[in-house]
């Protein structure tokens, strides 16, 4: 069982190297660059990969895997393009045996041969980072770029953020060490101690329909790393990028020598349930789920046999004081509103603004004037159709569409959601963001989640009562994201305290090109596991610490 | 919230950096001096810790906590000495209260001053480990030498483990990071970011009879350096011992100017239920249990609010299958078995040979003669009362009496259970260890923990099948220790295999100063994590990693 490292663990042990040194510092770094551009990916690149996504369209996608007997094709296409890819159905008892039978071998690798490993799978999917660009886009609704960056280039680099995380964790303590105890005048004693690094077991991973690749990497990744084969069971509308993963991953794993079905899709027909039945698996160790509350809560209290890691549905709040920059402040909360039309975890639900009005460079801004100018800018970034589309992409299902229609008739309606014909995909479903005005006391509206466009100007007595707000809403509630505009130092340290204590992140006085539905890998925590919108983060220690175990021998040296 | 270490983080630094040294070396390391010899800890130290355990007895435990009304004295030494002190009768909601209370300062004065803080403890519960030592002692029914290590020292060590771990783990991160990103022609973005580190909640700490501060220090100590408050509940009849470390920890919470609600004694009046009750407090994010599988498995099943970690009941076995060293093995099995007449949690139940014998330096000796040999090995150690009650110690509970009552039925006894009169506690309740043999279809038997001086030698049709038998039953039941001897290293690396995939910790040929009930802070795990008698290790990355969680905040530079 001792590890000679492939020797992918030295061609990307720069990388390891570069990542390890990231994850300490956490400034910026990034190892995938997220412009599209030509001239970082080539003149090809765009056009190559947009081919090799065309070409799995309405064809059977090929992945040869253990149990697979009939095909589903169960995607819709926000955009209304025809997908119609057929993916081998999976037989969940079929899975599992492949599972457990790759696990040894894996496992006895070691660390350094696995990290290599699971380095050159990045790499290999880098290199089709176009073709699962275009996945992204047309199952989730994302719009191309950010396909491309948050599905593709940030994806891989949360990813990298995990595997380095578990190899860190992996080496915190050595493969053997030599134990000398004196014991007086006598010889002392003697032992040799090896430390197995152990996986848990089966690895299930949840995707979601916003998000395939970003919310499912890190899990993927980090179970993986660890030694736990991973069955990928992706969301039935989403199924096309985590596909293309599993293929990439399974054809570096058995170039490696390794058995492919260390990684298998789990495809389900519809209503099936495919996820419940693997989660409540004995065999399965750990659940990794991006997705709502409910379900997120129910795997927590069902799959009790797995270390359960959730990121579910929260209150993402922002608390206006004032500003010294109000058209900036503007811009940067009506960006947030619009970017993939609001459909983002981390999207700002609730914006409390006293009723009073605000200080601004501009002078005094009434309730109403900051609303119009988040409305405005809002306005201004999709009144051009074609260069609103860009932003919003399209809406993911039926289910936003009805809480927009809901949200109408909620209150005063700052701005209207409008539908926008999208001049390149005439079937795809488009929709501006609505802002609605709410008055303080219609916490049993804004105290749940409205996913999709839909946020709330919500008029409050005071700073002092929005920080309250703030604290009651997040703390029973739950938040992904949190934000506070103010010119006053304390007001900020408030802001900050309630924070701390109902366990947020907050950005302040964000007026640049910094957003607060944005966090950037190695540096920004993604959730904080220290509210009910998520039970963990992106990524700590506490993310893989429990994904593998130790086991130790030892004996007299 | 920026953090001004106290000055007791100074005052420590150097047993810290040492610490932090040998949890990444894991070689051999103890801060606490072992040997309770005048030479080592002055002429008078023993006398002193006497004599200060003595003016306990009989009186009001000295804690003034909130919400004690009445007072309860619960514990039975099984030294049959009186005992008889009085402890403030916990009420839950003030101690809740209390513990809520005192978070935030203790969670804002950041890691190094409660590292700090929580090395100056330890250091002040050293000062009083002779204390320590008969207040074990007198409730496990441990004998003195191992009382003071295993309840003194090593506690201490193992204390200070999971402190070194929580620091290390709460600085893997900075507290502020400078973010540059790249933007093309312009100015970069710049982003100040700034990362607290953020407890659960309040934390709980369940004791247990046998090893009330060695089972119980570990938890308390990453939990309360990580920021949280710490509720020690200590089982009814080993309250003393948790009772001191209480009154010590408040004393230096106060002197170093923080409320000693920081941490509380939980004692309740038989019956009562309080650990069922605290463990589900919604306040209640962190608890941390060593006993019985039962209440293990309840507390998992019930504390869902909490992040629970359990140590249970197992399997503990040795695999004999040849040697080198006959009289070796015979004595060091013979060791484990008396110790604290095999009433730890690690002592090798189930004991695996051969029905057809083994080869041994001495040549072949048969099934019985093994068993005879470890026999004994053990009447040897117990031969003479005086010498043989200071290895048993006496006997915790009438459990442990039913139980060896029950095993003289099972099969035929190689060696008889025998009272015996201590020569200094008239009342102590001594049993010598008792061996059974068993074949191997007798599963229900073996495959259930006998808790007590209770073994088993049960004959195999092979090695192979012994093997078989150990993947089986601890892959079933979980272990926290398992043993090997074999001259072939063949066999050993087979069962150092099995021990891999179920998750035990394997101890080969074993035959002089080192046995596999005992294990070695800084340098071994205590339990795996990764079968069914734990979900943890002492101490690893993921013993502390989720003791508390990274909350950011960042604004523009």
């Amino acid at each position: 069982m001792t590890e000679t490292p492939h020797p992918l663990y030295a061609a990307h042990a720069e990388t390891l190297t570069r990542a390890l040194t990231a994850i300490t510092e956490r400034g910026y770094w990034s190892a995938y660059p997220e412009s599209p551009s030509p001239r970082v990916y080539g003149e090809t690149a765009a056009a190559d990969g947009e081919a090799a996504f065309r070409a799995y369209l309405g064809g059977d996608f090929p992945l040869d895997q253990p149990g697979a007997g009939d095909r589903v094709a169960t995607e819709v296409s926000p955009f209304g393009v025809d997908l119609g890819v057929r993916y081998p159905h999976a037989d969940p008892d079929a899975l599992i045996a492949a599972a457990t039978t790759a696990l040894p071998a894996w496992r006895d690798a070691g660390p350094r041969t696995r990290t290599g490993v699971c380095l050159e799978i990045l790499a290999r999917l880098h290199r089709h980072v176009f073709e699962l660009a275009n996945a992204v886009q047309f199952t989730s609704g994302q719009a191309f770029v950010m396909a491309f960056q948050a599905g593709g280039a940030h994806a891989l680099d949360r990813a990298l953020e995990a595997v380095a995380y578990a190899y860190a964790e992996m080496n915190r303590h050595p493969g053997t060490a030599d134990w000398e105890k004196p014991a007086g005048k006598g010889e002392p004693l003697r032992m040799v101690k090896t430390f197995h690094v152990v996986p848990r077991g089966v690895a299930l991973v949840i995707g979601c329909n916003t998000f395939p690749t970003w919310n499912s990497y890190p899990g993927l990744f980090a179970s993986l790393v660890t030694g736990n084969p991973v069955l990928v069971k992706p969301h039935p509308r989403a199924v096309l990028p985590l596909a293309i993963t599993v293929r990439y991953a399974r054809e570096v794993l058995a170039e490696a020598g390794f058995d492919p079905n260390l990684v298998q899709l789990a495809v389900e027909a519809p209503g099936e349930g495919l996820a419940s039945g693997l989660a409540t698996r004995p065999e399965v160790k750990i659940v990794d789920f991006t997705g709502s509350t409910e379900y997120g809560d129910w795997l927590e209290d069902n799959a009790r046999q797995a270390a359960v890691y959730t990121e579910k549905a929260g209150l993402n709040t922002v608390v206006v004081d004032s500003t010294d920059d109000f058209a900036g402040m503007c811009r940067n909360l009506g960006f947030t509103l619009t970017l993939y039309s609001g459909q983002m975890c981390t999207t700002s639900q609730n914006i409390l603004i006293p009723a009073g009005g605000i200080e601004t460079d501009q002078g005094h801004r009434s309730f109403d004037e900051v609303a119009a100018g988040i409305a405005a800018a809002v306005g201004k970034l999709t009144g051009d159709p074609a260069r609103g589309v860009e932003l919003t992409g399209a809406i993911v299902n039926d289910g936003v569409l009805e809480r927009l229609t809901e949200a109408a008739k909620l209150g005063e309606v700052v701005l209207e959601s409008r539908t926008v014909e999208h001049p390149k995909y005439p079937g795809a479903v488009v929709r501006t963001p609505t802002i609605v005005k709410l008055a303080a006391d219609a916490a049993e509206i804004y105290g749940r989640e409205w996913f999709g466009p839909i946020s709330f100007v919500i008029a409050t007595d005071s700073t002092e009562h929005s920080l309250r707000i703030f604290r009651d809403t997040v703390g029973a509630g739950g938040a992904l994201t949190a934000g506070v505009y103010s010119t006053d130092e304390d007001v900020l340290d408030a802001a900050e305290k309630v924070a701390v204590d109902v366990g947020v992140h907050l950005s302040c006085n964000l007026t640049g090109g910094v957003f607060v539905n944005q966090s950037a890998a190695f540096s920004d925590f993604h959730a904080s596991g220290a509210n009910p919108a998520a039970n963990a983060a992106l990524t700590d220690g506490a993310y893989v610490a429990n994904r593998f175990r130790i086991v130790q021998s030892r004996r007299h040296a």
